[in-house]
């Protein structure tokens, strides 16, 4: 049974072997990247994403597991006997353009679940790799940063607030005006550029929430931030305060307001214009 | 002569002592922090802002320098027996609520300056605490990280661009109509919550400009980052594409964009809405 597997161990071993083989593309970083053309979701790849799923999928089959891959650079593959025993859903580097551009904030980002179903996943790592902190959990058992147990914030007031909302659309004429009366009770807006570390920050409390309604992010950069905020006490809905229960895949994209707590999650919906 | 003082080691040490400063500060972040009422900015007083501002004071006072304080925190002092010898603009902690919340940014800003006047400037440092990493810059001297002279990015594209852009306003109902082309335009836009900090990944290439339009943003924020960009070979003007030329006040505030070049500056400004 997949779930036997010791899912800290191995997605913390992801996150070494990640670590090491992204090294030697740091170390060129001012050179020109090579264009490897597009990944399953749409972005253009480089060479570190494809050096990190590398990285991750060679830790998986040394550990003898069989699984379906779901990842943002390859899309679907499948390896081992028995692929259908577990689903990992990769997005190898959340934030690339900041890794490219020397931004000290990009990830990793590992889901495994039983199905191809967001709601399925039962064990995450997100790992802040340029200060090599791992958030990491499994469900039923909490979520831990570097092994230290983390809870989402109790702050309720948007005035105390810090907010992580994603504005990056060439559809903005849209999606702001459904923004603007949250941004106009909000004091402390943050965008920091890697939505999968961003997450994380919700449920190390270090924000309170994450605002994405633009319908745009995928179900790979946050398939590991979600079980990790629901693990630390934190709760995840659409805008119309739906579960969000879409598939993984590449190319499935979804909205959502992820929060600390339940009363700054209804303060928010009830900001947002649908 | 105030120019004959030897500003990279006087602030490299005041930049030292503040990270020694405010140790005792970070190990306490969980706990409620007391009210000290608002600085001359407005904003809240921390202990950890009045613990940086008094290590930079005694910094400057243990070199015999006589110097006009210009700060966030207590607003005017004059110390020494010359305090028109030269004026030291700062802000003590510029990202205390990130410092607070346990995000990764935040920064010490200490312009000097002939007169009380942002374009007299002429010595400048902005210190990454978190990272401990050092943007230092003298008038005609070029502007260095970590003693390892930097320049601004080429990068002239808004596609290919990164941006910061300061959003939090309560007047985002006025602001945000004026940068909706802009933000239609630009792919990656960033907000780390540290302006001073975030005029430096704009002089050291990491972004490409930074749009700050809410006329919010006081002179202690951006005296030292000013500089350092320059130095660097940025440029910056208001949104008229004028000088910015405002006094050095706690309460004066300003509207700037600052980039890497000309030509992405030009971009800009063709898109922001006055």
């Amino acid at each position: 049974m997949n779930t036997q597997h010791d899912w800290f161990k191995i997605l913390t071993k992801c996150k070494n072997n990640v670590e090491e083989a992204i090294k030697p593309h740091l170390k060129t970083l001012n050179e020109p990247q090579p264009d490897l053309g597009k990944g399953a979701g749409g972005d253009a790849m480089k060479p570190v994403d494809l050096a990190a799923e590398k990285a991750i999928v060679n830790t998986l089959q040394s550990h003898d597991i069989s699984f379906s891959l779901i990842s943002e650079e390859s899309g679907f593959e499948k390896y081992g006997n028995n692929p259908e025993e577990c689903y990992i859903t990769i997005d190898p580097i959340d934030g690339t353009t900041n890794l490219l551009r020397g931004l000290p904030f990009y990830a990793s980002s590992i889901a495994v679940s039983k199905k191809p179903v967001i709601s399925e996943v039962y064990a995450a790592l997100v790992a802040d790799l340029y200060h090599d902190i791992t958030y990491i959990a499994q469900e039923n058992k909490g979520a831990y940063r570097d092994g230290k147990k983390i809870k989402t914030s109790q702050v309720s007031s948007l005035q105390e607030a810090v907010l992580g909302i994603d504005l990056n659309t060439y559809k903005v004429t849209e999606i702001a005006p459904k923004l603007t009366d949250l941004i106009q009770q909000t004091k402390h807006i943050r965008h920091y550029g890697a939505n999968a570390l961003e997450l994380c920050y919700v449920a190390n409390g270090l924000t309170d929430s994450f605002v994405d309604i633009r319908g745009k992010l995928r179900t790979t950069d946050v398939a590991a931030g979600f079980l990790i905020i629901k693990e630390a006490g934190g709760i995840i809905t659409d805008p119309n305060k739906q579960p969000v229960n879409v598939k993984l895949d590449p190319k499935q994209t979804l909205k959502f307001v992820a929060s600390g707590n339940t009363k700054i999650h209804d303060t928010i919906l009830g900001l947002v214009k649908l």
